[in-house]
């Protein structure tokens, strides 16, 4: 399976507290365990100034699974860029919203709410319980549970629609609770939201983490590609009778 | 409850077939018994050219229920009213997408999916049935379906997410069957999809069908509205201890 | 609206740290903030050895919405009288299964799954967020959540199905979290299950949680009864050729 | 996988048009076919004044998913037994409910409606069209719909609960429509009611049909089973600081 990372890149992302939690990056950590999973991998980069143009088309089209993490150019991706994007996840791609995603464009448009939230960031913890703990995304991990040590709290009300099935809900040490993995199907797409991954706590670098977005990739990944997004006029399989 | 019917005008509904079928106008029949059952009601018709602009702020921010029927125009609204629309339906407002604005701009934006579907216009019998025979949408509809003498056909499959509640089910004829009275909630605001209403058949006509419309606008009122749009940071509930 | 209360009534729930939570006995409270909201209620009273035969034919085939809080008794429900309760919610009648019902026989019958959960008595603080904080049930509650100082906590995995809509989700002190307000609906009738209550504290003392319990209420209450529950034999509404 | 077909045998099952249409038996065509395909199958009659007994634990135990096809003798299934079927869906045994078997005792148990229904036999056309066209279980059938010749019609309103997920809806000739493929979860196990197979036309020897309930066993087969249906106790997992 093809799988694209798409990562912002903001200067902070490469000094400081992310460059401890990521040595390599955030996006090219992604990108090597899923790698090493099994998977090909591409990691598309957006820079100051990038509104998408690296997530060519020729990437885009042979992209199986899309994972997006970003959080200060979310305004910057480009509309037409997000219509590509949308339309291949209507034609079967699956697609994986990081943390701070929740925000991004292809987001929004897909499941087609505001996906506001409440936030803090004082290093907190999280524990992330599994709601359908028989899921497939589930394999492999014992207990009913992950904890991360260190996060940025998402609290509810979370502003999405209703999702096709909630998957695991996070307890947060503040008070809080957050619908953390949520799946939404469109149409031959399959949609996961995924809360965990500040860029300064190293959450991707943890095995259980790992192997639980290895899961997912595998549990979007398209079984049938749609071939047109169209409206096909047809003729009457019945006879019609004219009444009148 | 201040309802505002957005309608098409391209030529062609002035004029022929869909004059016989409304000679007072769609928008315009569609208003009037809206407002003979107590609502308040505007009328903004888009003609050929028009972009969204005579659907202003003023009107908008008024506005409780908004319908929509569009067909030959969708690409000629702006990206920038539908953006409004969209954030006052999150804030509450309800909207009802009729017929042929199932590949509206507004309707994609808020449910994520290309919204495609079979057609084929033969003037063709539909009968709609109704699948949650007690829901409030129905009330004072004698019997389990209605029966539409002409209609457009809609066929499956139809690219709409799995909407929260499935109402009504249509048989077509012509041997086709379609998710006819769709709901979906997003954020504070309730959206409904309702496929009868092909311009050339006086569909909303039928005193069923205006008393269906009539329930689904007292159905998607908003009962709550939401203030702000935001992401709001906030403190500890509990205290964090330190850990390390 | 006619309410009745069905509330288990073992030895302990007279005495001790039960009486000093609720004086009048826990359903004899329940009803009395019901009945001061404006509703007619019944309290049923299931002593050791009772089953079920308070809740007499009369009782049940004039109630609108029945509460159920039980926990050492549910095996002693006749298997007779659960069959009559599930087919009146089919039929219409609202039911709000409280705290320990979730391993009641008639919340099993109707939901279909083992409602199995975690659970442990420290008397830790709960931390109740409202999930779709616009819905009907939250009118009137400022805020997005409720605290309860002491409570029995109920973790998940809840071996619920998932529910028509998600309403409230639970935060507990001790780490887990809980899908604390679920709604189903079952035919005609709407289904409720509410975690809080554990005997031992004055949870339904709050008028919060009054509040929220008669707002709870009001929202599952009939608005249409079905009168049969059968499968009609029907003729064709369409001319049926024969083909071979 | 191990599958076993339960089948009821009334004495007209194995006579006249059943016995043409069926000549080696339903329950045995059933099963022959998935054998067919790779599985491991046991088919179960349950004859006159049978309740059930056939099934034993050592079948239902060592059973990966069941197919359930029963008329007349619905009522005749010990409740017994019924808990035991429901208890192992719980655990992870798919299991598949066949036409007629709308009303038997295992599947109201676990969907928890009245699953009533309206009915005709005149041998009408039926179209069953796929909802959700890329789902695994229409893996390998062209097209969007097949087609039935000969069925008896099943029709709306159809008393279940909303399911998990609509696969495929039912037109009949006879102006009627079903929601005629759906997807319940019941905690660790996938639930499928499945509409078309009238006894007397032999709907279950077409290959189009069998590909498709083939593909179901393989959609409904458990992943991962549950150990204990039971209610843990559990210790804090944070420090629960008295207050009061």
């Amino acid at each position: 399976m093809n799988i694209t990372v798409w990562c912002e890149n903001y200067k902070q992302m490469r000094e400081g507290r992310v460059k401890e939690a990521y040595p390599i990056g955030m996006g090219e950590t992604i990108a090597a365990f899923l790698e090493k999973a099994g998977n090909k991998t591409t990691v598309v980069l957006q820079n100051e100034g990038d509104d998408g143009q690296q997530l060519t088309d020729e990437i885009l089209e042979s992209t199986d699974v899309l994972f997006w993490w970003g959080h200060c150019y979310h305004g910057k991706v480009s509309d037409e860029l997000v219509k590509k994007i949308v339309r291949r996840v209507w034609k079967g791609m699956g697609i994986v919203f990081l943390h701070s995603a929740h925000l991004s464009k292809p987001f929004r448009a897909l499941v087609g709410g505001p996906c506001t939230l409440k936030w803090r960031e004082v290093a907190e913890k999280e524990r992330l319980w599994f709601v359908e703990p028989n899921h497939q995304i589930f394999e492999g991990l014992e207990g009913e549970y992950l904890e991360i040590p260190h996060e940025e709290m998402y609290g509810e009300p979370f502003g999405i629609p209703q999702p096709d099935r909630l998957l695991a809900i996070g307890w947060f040490q503040g008070g809080e609770v957050f619908r953390s993995i949520a799946f939404f199907k469109r149409y031959y797409g399959k949609v996961i939201y995924f809360q965990p991954g500040h860029e300064t706590y190293p959450v991707y670098q943890d095995p259980k983490i790992q192997k639980l977005l290895t899961n997912i990739a595998e549990f979007v990944k398209p079984d049938k590609w749609l071939t047109e997004i169209d409206c096909p006029n047809v003729q009457p399989l019945e006879p019609i009778e004219k009444s009148n």
